[in-house]
């Protein structure tokens, strides 16, 4: 039987596998493990080719917004990255399309949501990486180095990323001469958090955000845990194959029995050709949970192609042959044996994320048709862990206090404005995600076919027609708000005298 | 001539000196001087009873809401009171009336428009104390012993104090079962400005915001020195009496005249009755053009009681004897000679702030029909000023770049709601506040005869009839932001599930 204590590092795998925009930033994680099937992806998903233009700056950031102490204004070097190639020009009232970087270093020069579209609106394009990631750690360091330091992690957080941002946009307005320039901010995933946050925040900077699957409501118990993350995989597994669905189902109490063998974690290990030998049944399971799970975020058709293989074994086929059979081990290295890497990941970054502000109450929950076996989010002990590996306990009410949540609907429909909320339905995230409008302007656009942050990615001519359409719905809503902006600031200002 | 080179301590010594809202702190900054004139004052501006039913409570707030340092765990005691004598009761939905301290300790059990109204409204009132005034100092210092240590002022700003009181508010809407109970903040001038970004930046928390004489467009050159502060004062004088205001436009030169003799000093100390000698004669300036833009700010009547002291002295009489003529010395201690107290002020914790981040260039400006002489906001003097005072250079483009101000009207009309921006015109902070609609609910109540705050302040008996329509008007307002809470919230929320 699956154990009820949940594994902390169960939590933070899945999360720093799963939050991730493929679609914008192009690489899978390697850590995901070595699936053939995870690690080969469509054109769909990762762009083909560079785009030109592109320029690389660093922007003198200042380490804390919010306090006035000497060391609170040490400088860093912020990466960001411009493509005027199809902008309007200056003083020209051409918009910005300004993509909010996430929880990993900033990935740009590709064909994308954002480059597809630049030429039709002569936007100014830039691209802005996340304090932390990449090449804009505070010190000079790396993360993995910043992130060992307790003095200096203490100003990774969501807030003063929001406040880079501002800055930077500032900047890029007054640098390009872009005063009448409406700025619209594009984010997926995390950066979709960032996205609709730093509209609600900086109205005044954004005039509006495309948060691609941001699950803004998977904080504070919102999400029930029965209608969680795990819970939409369930039913992309269940749609796809009923028995696929069973057979992943009772796969767990049969991993758990055959481990419990004197040598059953080499069996294990045999059968299942993992690199190393399997430790714990438990790492084997979440090696397995976070493939099923990468599965139905990416890719149904990934979901389906599980399934097939799954489904192909003759009835009587042991239940875990049928799961091995599903997956196909990579080759580390060349002249190698294929394996599985079941190995913990490195948290990096979005581990210290989670265990400071962006605690995400994950769990398998409890449903009785649920794919996984019953687990419950228990705070405490995150928060236990979390003091351990940083010192300082989570603040688990933070992100609804500063960005709200609760109620968003009555709270939002007349207040803020022009924000689209995208998901896909398939993808276990948008079980928190805002999923009806809440205004005429701060809009959500389902698609019940949709995977992970799938509208971000570039046009490719095998597009499904509901993807065409959802991008194209989502284009015309953008070239409203900037019709609008424009007619809004012909009208005389009345109020502020001139600046 | 009026130096056109800007004494720094003249900003800061205004700033100090006039954005106390003595409506609702009931005590006049005696450091302001003691000039009959402005220590007396009326029943309007000071409350006339204290109220039953407030209990004082300690908040443990954390020193650092936007840093996850260990450090940043300290909590420190922040003071805030209670008065449930009018309220509807645990999940009764009746609404809490929450007033943002500002740049003072808070004052609280005295009769004011929130006691006013609470019977109405049934409301539950919340005072907040500002943090680092006080007993809200963290580290249980007094303010200035905080304000002499780099490291723990830094903390002391708005917005960490913001996050202040969206954390107590949450507390106190738990604490008292009040999680139906709409929250509408009130604030007056600072603390008006704390009020309309509250609700800017956590409508979540607060669902309307009563912001009286908020001075929310002083920032960032938004409004031209010809038209900032000084021309509202010289407007009010000019409009008491033509020949007051030129009495006291030609008195700065005649200053400057008597002061360049060689024994001028002394002559002035003896003429104007000041306590110690006059050490410079801009000190003398600054203390006569402090106690004119403290009448305009507080008190009409008392311009014209100026002015008809000024205009009652025969024709020929020294410009100087009409002036001091106008102002009657008071007597620092019993059996003492009465003299005026021109010693510079010791600027607390407002300075701090104007040295940080509350940057408003505020100067007499160059209009050709001023009172006073004309005068340049230099920006790097002041910096520079900061700098040797603090340590750090203040940040004049913040406040415009978290709060937003520039164009106001357009980015607003679309964004945001709930928040009332009343302002007297009589006021001299009157030239940086929102005097026009800029939305069906984010809108702007004027009053030509109306000083500073004087909406908050309690009803009497005498007020005029259009302050009562004044207050009436905003009660009205008010009461249907609340009956609209309700009516959505009775609404499913079909977005959020139940939390």
């Amino acid at each position: 039987m699956y154990s009820l204590k949940v594994p902390f590092f169960h939590f933070l795998r899945v999360l720093i596998t799963l939050l991730f925009c493929s679609s914008v930033t192009p690489f899978y994680m390697p850590r995901l493990g070595t699936f053939r099937r995870t690690i080969h992806h469509d054109s769909k998903t990762i762009p083909s080719s560079s785009v030109p233009g592109f320029r690389k700056f660093y922007f003198n950031q200042k380490l804390d917004h919010f306090n006035y102490k000497p060391e609170s204004y040490t400088t860093f070097k912020q990466m960001y990255v411009i493509n005027a190639k199809y902008w309007g020009g200056a003083n020209s009232g051409s918009p910005i399309l300004a993509y909010l970087g996430d929880e990993e270093a900033l990935y740009y020069d590709y064909k994308n949501f954002l480059t597809d579209h630049a030429p039709r609106f002569k936007a100014l394009l830039v691209y802005m990486e996340h304090r932390y990631y990449g090449e804009s750690v505070p010190f000079g360091l790396s993360t993995t180095k910043a992130l060992k330091n307790s003095s200096i992690r203490g100003y990774f957080n969501s807030a003063q990323a929001l406040a880079d941002y501002a800055a930077v946009l500032l900047h890029v307005k007054k640098t390009y001469s872009a005063k009448t320039s409406p700025i619209i901010v594009v984010g997926g995933s995390y950066g979709g958090m960032l996205a609709s946050w730093f509209r609600l925040k900086y109205p005044h900077i954004a005039h509006g955000a495309l948060a691609s699957s941001a699950p803004i409501l998977y904080f504070d118990n919102i999400i029930p845990p029965e209608k969680g993350y795990y819970s939409v995989v369930t039913k992309d597994f269940k749609e796809s194959s009923e028995h696929c669905y069973q057979t992943i189902r009772n796969s767990w109490a049969e991993i758990d029995r055959v481990a419990s063998k004197s040598n059953g974690l080499s069996i294990l290990s045999k059968r299942f050709s993992t690199c190393k030998k399997v430790k714990r049944a438990s790492n084997l399971k979440d090696y397995l949970d976070n493939n099923y799970a990468y599965a139905a975020q990416y890719d149904p058709a990934e979901v389906d192609s599980i399934c097939r293989d799954i489904d192909a074994a003759p009835i009587k086929t042991d239940i875990l042959d049928k799961i091995i059979a599903a997956f196909e081990p990579a080759t580390p290295q060349k002249g190698s044996k294929p394996c599985h890497d079941i190995e913990v990941i490195n948290l990096e970054g979005w581990g210290w994320q989670t265990c400071s502000e962006m605690v995400m109450p994950i769990s398998h929950g409890n449903a009785s048709d649920s794919m996984y076996p019953p687990e419950h989010f228990d705070l405490d002990s995150f928060s236990n862990q979390c003091k351990k590996l940083y010192g300082v306990l989570p603040q688990p009410h933070w992100i609804t206090t500063y960005y709200g949540s609760h109620d968003l609907k009555s709270i939002l429909h007349k207040f803020g404005s022009n924000i689209i909320f995208s998901n896909g339905l398939k993808d276990p995230w948008s079980c928190a995600g805002v999923l009806g409008d809440i205004s005429d302007s701060l809009v959500a656009i389902s698609t019940v076919n949709g995977s992970h942050c799938l509208d971000l990615s570039a046009a490719d001519s095998t597009d499904p027609q509901w993807l065409v359409q959802q991008r194209h719905t989502e284009v015309k809503i953008i070239e409203g708000w900037i019709a609008k902006y424009h007619s809004d600031h012909q009208a005389s200002n009345k109020l502020s005298p001139p600046s």
